[in-house]
């Protein structure tokens, strides 16, 4: 455990100005490490195969890393809340932060080869969507999820920290082509169901996707997914829907699918 | 439609400093108006039994509502978006507000005696959960609500708006008793069914909620239902979760609850 006393100091950089947009790899000047918040998920971070950096944090809680988690190789800095929150630029309730790099991307196919319940996401830009899906399809048992056009980063700070950490132990991959690159599902013998509100879509009860290798498309809330998503789907599937509709949240839609497809 | 220029100007007090917490009823000062935000939910609380007292907007957005709204007999102010924002206390993306005094309480026993399907809420006093919970019944097609012990106001603005609108749709009633109020339930025909990772419980999709009156019982997450509240239930189900858990948000198991109520 290292003290740290000056705001300026450089062995905290990692952890400056975090709620900058520069964090972000797709944005110019982003670095795009991996920021994990709050004991419960920094320490989903380190038992994950995310290479980790560093830990920051005040004292209490680091403490509380250090003993439970027995092979901390990482430098653990140590500082008042005070100082914190100038370096990062924010005062944080959660008391600990850890930063980590990227691991290699996960090629889909082999991801699609070991998995029988995935989710296929298209367009979900919103980060705290994009975290939701990530915690209940941890609680769901979904094996992984694609990442279709239009989605955001699910390392980005913000949906890891919405889904409790699990972004970080549910393996994803992105797909390329899209939805060409769908046929690598149908191949490996996925069943492919578009989860739509379209006229003519079967009520998710009846479809009986508990049975057998199914992939899920999940557009999000507003547009929903594409025709070519859709045509590209073996069936189409509905949540029936009372009255006056709103669609539901894009996470809440997939926590009822998943729970559905898990047939317990 | 009446033009506001002075952010001085009394006629918009009600629409005044509105992210300060004495615009709830249970703070001191609290006057507690029900506030709806953006053109979708203004449009609920106009068809709802709440009365309107006015609308705040800018020009664009009030037009809007004023082409929709049929007897629209309340004054509608309309101001520039610095002007509101001045008035208000914050820049406001949706553009239009509308301000309404709270209706009589419905009572349990009359919301009870024409249901089918309820949810019993304890310990929800986070805004946003509740919001969602008042969303997902709508969607899913639950009769009602009833708050028992610990719930906060769901007629709160971020409640209203997380909610989409739906707290102004969907009745809901406060339990006095606690848990003793749910012997109305049972008294009208109701199984009550508490959802606990509890071991022991059954099934939801075992449960068959979807079949005659039910009335599910949901606690906050983290600490969940009280003992009291399980005990005073017909039956406790489980939403099945994989390995290493975290409990899902409430709204979430709220509507993969409500689904399976829902029979269809």
């Amino acid at each position: 455990m290292v003290e740290i006393s000056d705001v300026e100091d450089p062995r905290v950089d990692d952890f400056r100005d975090l709620s900058r947009a520069d964090r972000r790899p797709d944005r110019p000047g982003g670095r795009g490490l991996v920021i994990a918040e709050g004991v419960v998920v920094v320490e989903r971070l380190l038992a994950s195969p995310y290479p980790v950096r560093a830990l920051f944090g005040v004292r209490r809680r680091v403490e509380e890393l250090v003993e439970t988690s027995a092979h901390l190789d990482v430098p653990a800095y140590v500082a008042s809340a005070e100082v914190m929150a100038q370096v990062v630029g924010f005062h944080l309730n959660r008391g600990v932060l850890a930063v980590a790099d990227r691991a290699p991307a996960v090629e889909p196919a082999r991801l699609i080869a070991r998995s029988r319940k995935l989710a296929v996401l298209e367009g979900v830009g919103d980060h705290e969507n994009l975290g939701a899906l990530f915690r209940n399809a941890a609680a769901l048992g979904l094996d992984g999820l694609l990442l279709g056009a239009g989605c955001s980063d699910p390392l980005y700070r913000r949906s890891v920290r919405v889904s409790m950490g699990h972004v970080l132990r549910v393996p994803f991959a992105h797909l390329d082509a899209w939805p060409g690159d769908l046929k690598t599902l149908r191949d490996n013998g996925f069943r492919i169901a578009a989860l739509t509100p379209r006229a003519g879509s079967e009520s998710l009860r009846d479809a009986g996707l508990d049975r057998g290798k199914v992939a899920v498309l999940l557009g999000s809330e507003g547009p929903g997914l594409t025709d070519e998503a859709i045509d590209a789907a073996d069936l189409a599937v509905r949540i029936p829907m009372s009255g006056e509709v709103d669609s539901l949240n894009v996470a809440t839609a997939g926590a009822i699918t998943f729970h559905a497809m898990s047939g317990v």
